[in-house]
Parts: C-alpha cells; structure tokens; sequence
C-alpha cells in the first residue's frame, strides 16, 4: 500500500529483515540469521541487530501515512543470540505532536532478550 | 593475519563496507552507496550507516590483538547523505582497563556530516 | 548498612531525592519537586531527573555488598510533570558478569511518564 | 537579558553551576565541587556531572531568542575527576530547522576529559 513505505526498504529485504505485523505504535520484525550476518568473531553482528530493531520501528511509526525520520537511536547488546532467528518488537513509548520515543526489544528464537534499542521519531 | 579479526565481518562485507585503514585507536572504513541501501524513502537506511560505522569501531578496537566487544551504541543522523559514498572515522576518545569509549563520525562525499556514533566497548 | 553505600549519596540528599525501596535489580527513588528544581523556562531542569533516575539505579545496583559504575546513561525526555512529585524505578534488564543493563522509569504525581532512561553499569 | 533564558536556571544554580561564555552554538560552564557533589562511593556524583553538561548545552541553544529543548541525552562516563572544578563546553554539532546536535566535553581542573555528553535538542 501506498502509506506503508517501509514495504520499500531495499535495505531490511537485502539483509533478511521481514515486517510480520505493523499497525500505529507497534511492529513486529523478524530475520533469518545466516552466515551473511556474522561478524569477524562469528557473533552476529550489531549492525544486523540494529537494522532489525530500526526497521520494526519504521514499520511501527510509518504506519498509516505518517513520515517518521529516526533522529537518534541507542542500542544497548544484552546477551549473543541462540539460534536461528531474530525477532523485534517494537512499542511507542510516547508520542508527541513532533516528537516520539519507542523501544524496540529483540529477542532470540528462545525468547532471550538480545539487545534493547530505544528510538527516537521525528513527525514529518 | 590472525589478529585482525575484523578482516573476517561477513555482515560488513555483504553490505559493501571496507576498511581503508586500522591501528589501535583508530580506522577508516568506506561504502560505495548502492540500491540496496535504501530504507522505502529512498534515503540510506540508518542501520546501513550503523553497520559501517560499527565496523570503523570494530577495527579500531580489534586492532593488535585486542578483542573489544560493543555494549552499547548511539548513533545520531545529522543529515541525509550527498553523493556516491560514505566514510566512517573511529578514534577512541578514552580507554580504562576493560572499558573504552569511541566516536565514530560519518562523512558523505562532500565530506558534510552524516551520523554521530559513540560506541562503548568491553575488552575481554 | 555498610553495604548500601548508595545511602551516604550526598548530591541526592542535597537535591531531595530518596530511595523508598531497594533490592538487587530493583529500586525506588522519589523526590518531592522543589523551585530549586527549575530551570530558565520554569519546567523540572533534565539534570534534576538524570538524577533522581541515577540515584534509583545505584539503589538497585549498589545493593547486598555490590559495586556498580555507572559507564554511561540515555535519558529521553517524554513529557514536563504535572503536580508535586517525581519516582523513579529502577529494574535491571539484564546481568552479565561484569556488565549491567538498568532501565528507569520516572512518573510524575499523575502516574504519567516524564523520562526514561537507560543506564550501563560496571560491576567492580 | 531577556533572551537568555538560562540566566534563571535555579536548578543550575542550586548545585552551583555558572555559566563563564555563551554564543549561539557554543557556551562553557563551570562548577567548584564540593562535598555535596558526592555519591555514596566520595565520587562526584553522574548527576551533578550531567547537570553542569546540561547546562552548557541549554545556553548554547537558548542564546539570541531561541528556545530549545533537550529531547534526550547520552552521557559517558570517562573517568572521575580530580581536582575541586568542573568545565563543561557545549558545542553544536549540526542544526537543522527543527532539530540541532550538541556535544558536551566535561573536563576536571588538570583538562582531564570526565565525561562526553549528546544531547538532542528541539527548536520550538
């Protein structure tokens, strides 16, 4: 649909990435981890993490024809996943009339959290 | 050589993303910007300039043997990128016994500022 | 307690904030909103907040004999508070061995979120 | 005057605070520890350090008019200050219409670096 931009992202489909659920402040992402996701120490790498969390907020905040810009965001790596699968959910916190802030936890296929990432928005 | 993990990032390489240069303290990493970059705005997806910018990290801070592991990343986007190509400048700003700090800063073609990264690592 | 080194917190104190609750990976801290919380514009200064949230997170941290730095924070402003009062709650997110992840909760007199703020800890 | 804001800061001036230069884009402040600065570890405590950042950064981006506020902010913890002052530079980092990009050095009396800080701000 033409109001669900983050369909397009080039970027989430080249690395795996999958929206599995997206409606206003809340999202669901899921990665297939793969070789291709490794780092030098065979750790999946954080950049993969975070594209992941990035891409279950733009799903959640671009929902229903709204343009939100990340501004920042902070990733925090709690534990190496197990498995073979990423999951992000992502929640809005709070949102203002410009301003929103969501947190976005992933998991691993067992349920451990992985990383906490919180993000903020920007209302275009 | 074998103390040069970073050599080894299959995420880094699947991405396109390069290290020009690495001593202790300090790297260079560099991506030709591609298609498969974009996010549905058809801007460069944050976790792609992420990803380069955790990599300048990993290479300045696996340097010489060292295995430094991220903890925790804050990237902050300053504008859209110009151009074909995008450089990431890790230096670390400070290094106790176990923990040490980096920024990392993005530069666009035009040498303009993209991103602001600091990443707080964990020496094993 | 010898052990609750966090009690002898003089810059808490000296700004009004107190710990109601704590145990490991779990505290609370409040603080009664004074003048000398304000800033230029008359709304709760953001270090006031950083604060109270810092003091609630070495509550938790610094519990049962333990020794937690702090090595860095985020905060994200959500909202300016209504009323007389602020808490904060402090929950650890996750331990390693060495590190920690706390997020902390700060609710106005309302029960509405004004920060929340993620804090990384080293344990001595 | 009554564009700077900041003058009144009650907060800043409670903890002691002052603030010695301040353009736009660019402000130092200072702060003379004192016993009521410490944690329960005789550390000054991560508040009254990101309290002083803070304050640099709001009159860098409250002078001339401007009104800013800080949407978030992520301290780093360097290492702890010797000496009895504090100084705190705000510099901004990129500004666009809406949002601007500060960084904060904190440094102790010998020009030691204590804390890095980036803080986001919102022009209203």
């Amino acid at each position: 649909m033409e109001n669900e931009v983050f369909r397009n992202d080039r970027f989430a489909k080249y690395i795996g990435a999958e929206v599995l659920e997206a409606k206003p402040g809340y999202a669901v992402a899921e990665m297939k981890i793969t070789e291709n996701h490794m780092n030098g120490l065979s750790l999946v790498q954080g950049g993969a993490i975070f594209t992941l969390a990035d891409y279950a907020f733009a799903a959640a905040s671009n929902c229903g024809g709204n343009i939100t810009l990340g501004i920042n965001a902070c990733i925090s790596y709690l534990k190496s996943p197990q498995g073979s699968r990423l999951t992000a959910v992502a929640k809005e916190v709070h949102s203002g009339r410009k301003i929103s802030h969501y947190e976005v936890e992933v998991t691993d296929e067992n349920g451990e959290p992985v990383a906490l990432v919180h993000i903020t928005g920007y209302r275009k």
